[in-house]
């Protein structure tokens, strides 16, 4: 399989993750998506979106939506639960992560990252306090769940896991939701775990 | 089972419309989001991130976010594809749904509903134009496929006709967009489909 991806992008490392936790080689080509290199014309008939991680299959098929390529890795493998209603549940978290964490953790961490945070200070601001309602809801469920989903590692954990151990790179101080800090490093020490920056 | 819901949430549209397509009696109650009927304490107890639609199921489970509820009802059914790519790939439009789509068209249709677009033109005139990118990407991909995935409909379709079909209420002038307009037709002339004011 063929991953474009970019290696500071918490999307991305979902997938790098995952793979490496599998075992499945892939090759990886990295984009720069400050300059570009997602939106142009070849790109986009991988993925009329313009965005990373995009994942090719042996098929030559192209995937993208990194949770909907968490999706397609572990269905049927311990990184998806089984019964219907947990598959829903682990689902549930993972469109909350796109929704409702993503646009305002992610985000405030890129526009540091890349210097476009100037004259945004309102917008930044706007999206911390949602980011931190989001952080609020994590920190409910897990202060008496282990994981997201039935007690076990899943690929709910590792789509909310891939933004939010950076989230203090876009300025979100994590000390208020010790829960969520026990669930960091209990999803850190799982077999095979591997950093964002490792290429 | 019983639908949190309201009746002007696309969001909630999705689920009733497949209840219903699928033959699924439900109790359904209409909060009145706009007067924080879904940020109560008692509500919160249902959903800790205080959106409709929730989903109670018969165990007296709650499940939230309206894809993950669609995943739910449709798994194992006609409505939701068999194979690995193809499940993958109607997850992929349903999280392209939530993140590229629902927080442009959805939000900007919701403030010109409920009286909060005073003041905010250019962050609507900003929505706007990812809303309109979105359309393109749909427009693209339905130019040569009478669905979103394998020319069939599933719940990817439900998941992006919720809102779509009523983007104009938004100030989204889909003439644009003439593939798009056909497939709306499709979707409309469905067995068993209803409109989304239906309560």
């Amino acid at each position: 399989m063929r991953l474009y991806d970019n290696l500071s992008s918490g999307n991305g490392y979902k997938v790098r993750l995952l793979l490496r936790q599998l075992g499945i080689p892939f090759d990886r080509v990295d984009l720069d998506i400050t300059r570009g290199e997602s939106r142009t014309a070849e790109f986009l008939e991988r993925n009329p979106n313009g965005r990373i991680p995009v994942l090719e299959l042996d098929s030559g098929a192209f995937l993208w939506e990194s949770n909907a390529i968490l999706y397609y890795l572990a269905d049927s493998t311990a990184f998806f639960p089984k019964s219907r209603v947990a598959r829903s549940r682990a689902l549930q978290w993972m469109f909350f992560e796109q929704y409702s964490h993503e646009p305002y953790i992610a985000v405030v961490r890129h526009w540091i990252h890349t210097g476009l945070s100037a004259g945004r200070e309102a917008e930044i601001e706007e999206r911390r306090s949602r980011g931190h309602a989001a952080l609020g809801v994590m920190q409910r469920h897990l202060a008496d769940h282990e994981y997201f989903v039935d007690d076990r590692y899943s690929i709910a954990d590792i789509a909310l896991y891939a933004y939010t151990h950076v989230a203090h790179e876009g300025g979100f101080d994590l000390s208020g939701y010790p829960a969520i800090g026990v669930w960091l490093d209990r999803v850190r020490t799982q077999p095979g775990h591997t950093p964002i920056d490792e290429p």
